[in-house]
């Protein structure tokens, strides 16, 4: 379909200024722009490709070889590398970003993840988003936001679903942000209860993996309820993550616009703050290799808290502790183990030293620790217990 | 076809040094080293891949789901991810940087910018230019050279074309330069009435695409002559900028170099100044989830000057202005407009600020100030006149 | 495979906390751990894409179009995109570092690597390494230990050997690190006399591959033994070599984690060093244009040495002169030459002032300097041996 144009000719200088002619788009959304029930089909999709599943895990320090190593992912039954559901995450909390909370003064927490699917190659994934609930605390307070997210492919089977809440301040005078769309609202298919898909053959071939190709530590065996283990590497995040915010798809300016960051007041104000998912990202990295190199899955997890930002410049690290170790499904039984794990991060001091200072405080949630007569930990950046298919050596 | 080596003996010890036999291989151009009808094959060509085509739409922030979503893309006829128009244009020029520009003060203007061919993964784009005028003002001044520069892909359908004006020194008592090749000189395929090539079904697809995956705002009935749109993000430059320039192909010392930059002298000396097309990248982007997340081309640009430099650690922003809105051609005529936009950047203040304290002086080209008795707006960092095929909501 | 799963439980505050109940895994070894004949099988392998091919050689600045265009590497016979050998070095080292060398204290030497098969996209390397020789030198000193590594594709072809020694202290009360697997030892297939596997076609290709598509200045004729090439361009390193260490699959935190380069003491605390294998890679790259964009295949390198750490801030800039010009086998023997080639780095300086300073110095071994009475020059960061074999122009 060929199209002939003329030349562009310049127009500018021909065409007056009209001052009045003007506006300002704003995306994300202000307390009383959410209504609980409304959904949000999110804007724009995101392609994996191997490249980008492979980059996202080296970038995070990732060392289970099911997302790095094409053999090792085929020998345990997958059609391809697979994305890490800490990639899925990160891509379909950010999808959402542009309607769920760009306008937001904080992500609260995040609740029952679940990775029900995994993503490949060529797969492209997309994000709606279900407000759940909203608690007004005041006019002159923020309010709390509770929503649902799910992340589907492009066979429309869901690959994530998740819960988070968000503080959110009413809108007053400010520019109104994203009308809610008058288009038919699609179904929103939650699952209650949680189904996940592996492939066919992933029993058949865990039988048959050869052992030497991942670590000697981190076989289902290896982990005993009340074991804490402290991961000896921290990463040192730079200005990186400006441009990580955009590889996932999140838009929050909070992440990579100074002036706006330099705009703020309060514990936000000043540097661009590390978007939470890659926090998260590279605190699981630095861990996999003492802890996940040999799961089969990540199954999910609950009880996010970012509990102090981090910004370039700070050094991560990440301790766990195994909180239990359950039987698996059925065809799984004699393969893997179901393990749980609190999961912390500290930031510039090893978690060696984290734990020599702060000991058993460091697994309390900070936000219990008021009401314990406890003080905070400033140190501590993340905690959340995290539910992982982790299989037995042979 | 196996070669057996003998093993590699340590020879340096006994080869004397010879001080005097030594060469410095110099790239680039200076003025009398440029002649009008001259062609430049340049070498090196680069192949374009779904995820350096992902990559490049998520490092400069773009929202057009075109370049980022599979089967968006499939669904408005093209065969794959289709590469950003702005990176053809980024990776064309930089192909070319080292006969072209290497050895330039400074790129003076951009024009006629036309994108006649999509670009898809596995494609291998190759570029020319030729030496369209040579202006010299005097011994103790640099000159003016006006070139046109081709991206042909490797069915040697051109690409892009454009024209682009470079201030040159004269090369004096300093190292010589690239020789002119003495191959035979193929031929320039530059399309004075350029026709642009879309895939055949796109008119069709574009009858049925769905409208939740895209934005509310940017459909071409969004769009009205005098239309002013403030856009709210920024973007903070990293030192991510000295790997960026060669991650498409530009060779310039200037961009990546603190020695070199720190020879010079002048508004160019310190440090490593950001190539424009990376400047221009970034602001399309910040721009694009107001104003291109619909459009289904960008036919090209023309009038674009960088008005100041930018380093690492500045913020930009971008203003758009919409100047015309006109009929698409016969068989597109029901599904989009044509829309031409002045295309603004700013750096270190909110685009809102600069549109508060500039007012109507923003919309004025720079270089036409000093006649009306107007002072420059150092904060402007660009300005450029852009087309774009843009859809008709259905 | 579906499987159910109940929703996940808070669970921490019922895990009463044990503070005894902990471990912190160590990685890499000291001096006791190695014995000769030891064999590490290295876990995790690394899956080469047609993305991360082409972005390693953009990073680091390579010209050699193999590495880069699709329709190039096509034209000499090559099944695809060709990863660069210093790509398939800097993984392969890397694959090594959790059993090599994560706790050394300085890596002291590459010695007889040869690259033998080339690696496509979709190719899976994985590493194995045997400890040659361990040299005390009494309980004081750190030791010496060799190693052997070798890097084989998914059908157990070698795509690389080379040797290293490396300085190593003695463990003494330190936390105990990897224990040696007793899964049986797979054979160690080292090449005494290597053999370089190159596509069928390759000699037939050459003789008809256009040259426009590389420079002017780099094919076989063009080099003579005892000249000297100034790299004219240098390469300022950003904080993004932190990334690019695990990029390529390196685990060790002295190259992206500030808190223990900070608790070292000596010429590597401070701010993280630059991974070694990323400075050879710039160097080349910078010196590509000028010499190495015309070759067919890296054949290998010895006698390589890091003499100064490089850190974020560093520009770094390459010399070159020629050591040898001879005759490459039978088959090549009419289309291209082997080169050998002394390859020097200098920092903050350009390669013309160091050469200017310098002067034959520069190419005296660092570790003869003292023996000769000389000073060492604090501006030499590197210096090898490489052997390339390089087309003759037709």
């Amino acid at each position: 379909m060929a199209f002939t144009f003329t030349p562009q000719q310049e127009l500018a200088p021909e065409c007056e200024v009209n001052l009045q002619q003007v506006r300002q788009p704003q995306y994300g959304r202000y307390l009383e722009e959410y209504v609980p029930g409304q959904l949000f089909v999110h804007p724009r999709g995101f392609t994996f490709t191997r490249a980008s599943i492979d980059s996202f895990s080296r970038t995070y320090m990732q060392c289970n070889p099911l997302y790095l190593d094409l053999e090792y992912a085929k020998a345990h039954g997958f059609n391809d590398l697979t994305a890490s559901p800490q990639m899925v995450f990160n891509v379909v909390l950010s999808l959402g970003v542009q309607n769920d909370s760009e306008k937001v003064i904080a992500n609260l927490g995040y609740y029952n993840a679940q990775f029900l699917n995994p993503v490949y190659p060529g797969d492209t994934v997309r994000a709606m988003t279900m407000v759940v609930d909203r608690k007004e605390r005041g006019a002159d307070k923020p309010g709390i936001v509770t929503i649902r997210t799910l992340g589907l492919n492009q066979q429309d089977q869901v690959v994530l679903q998740y819960e988070r809440k968000l503080m959110v301040a009413y809108r007053g005078e400010r520019l109104a942000t994203i009308p809610v769309s008058d288009a038919p609202t699609p179904a929103f298919p939650w699952q209650e209860t949680a189904s996940v898909n592996l492939p066919q053959t992933t029993a058949k071939h865990l039988s048959s993996v050869p052992q030497s190709v991942t670590g000697w530590n981190t076989y289902a065996a290896n982990f005993k309820p009340g074991d804490i283990i402290v991961h000896n590497n921290g990463r040192t995040i730079t200005e990186e993550h400006f441009a990580l915010t955009y590889q996932v798809g999140n838009t929050h300016p909070l992440h990579y616009d100074k002036v706006f960051s330099q705009s703020l007041s309060g514990p936000m104000s000043g540097n661009p703050i590390v978007y939470g998912g890659l926090v998260f990202a590279w605190l699981e990295g630095l861990a996999s290799r003492d802890l996940s190199e040999n799961a089969i899955w990540e199954l999910g997890f609950t009880e996010g808290y970012h509990t102090q930002p981090a910004v370039a410049g700070d050094t991560v690290f990440a301790l766990s502790r195994i909180l239990s170790v359950d039987k698996a499904p059925a065809d799984l039984s004699d393969l893997a183990e179901v393990i749980t794990v609190q999961f912390i991060g500290v930031k510039n001091m090893t978690s060696a030293a984290a734990f020599e200072e702060f000991g058993a405080d460091l697994f309390i949630k900070e936000n219990n620790k008021k009401a314990m007569g406890k003080d905070k930990i400033p140190a501590k950046i993340f905690e959340i217990e995290r539910r992982l298919l982790i299989k037995n050596a042979r």
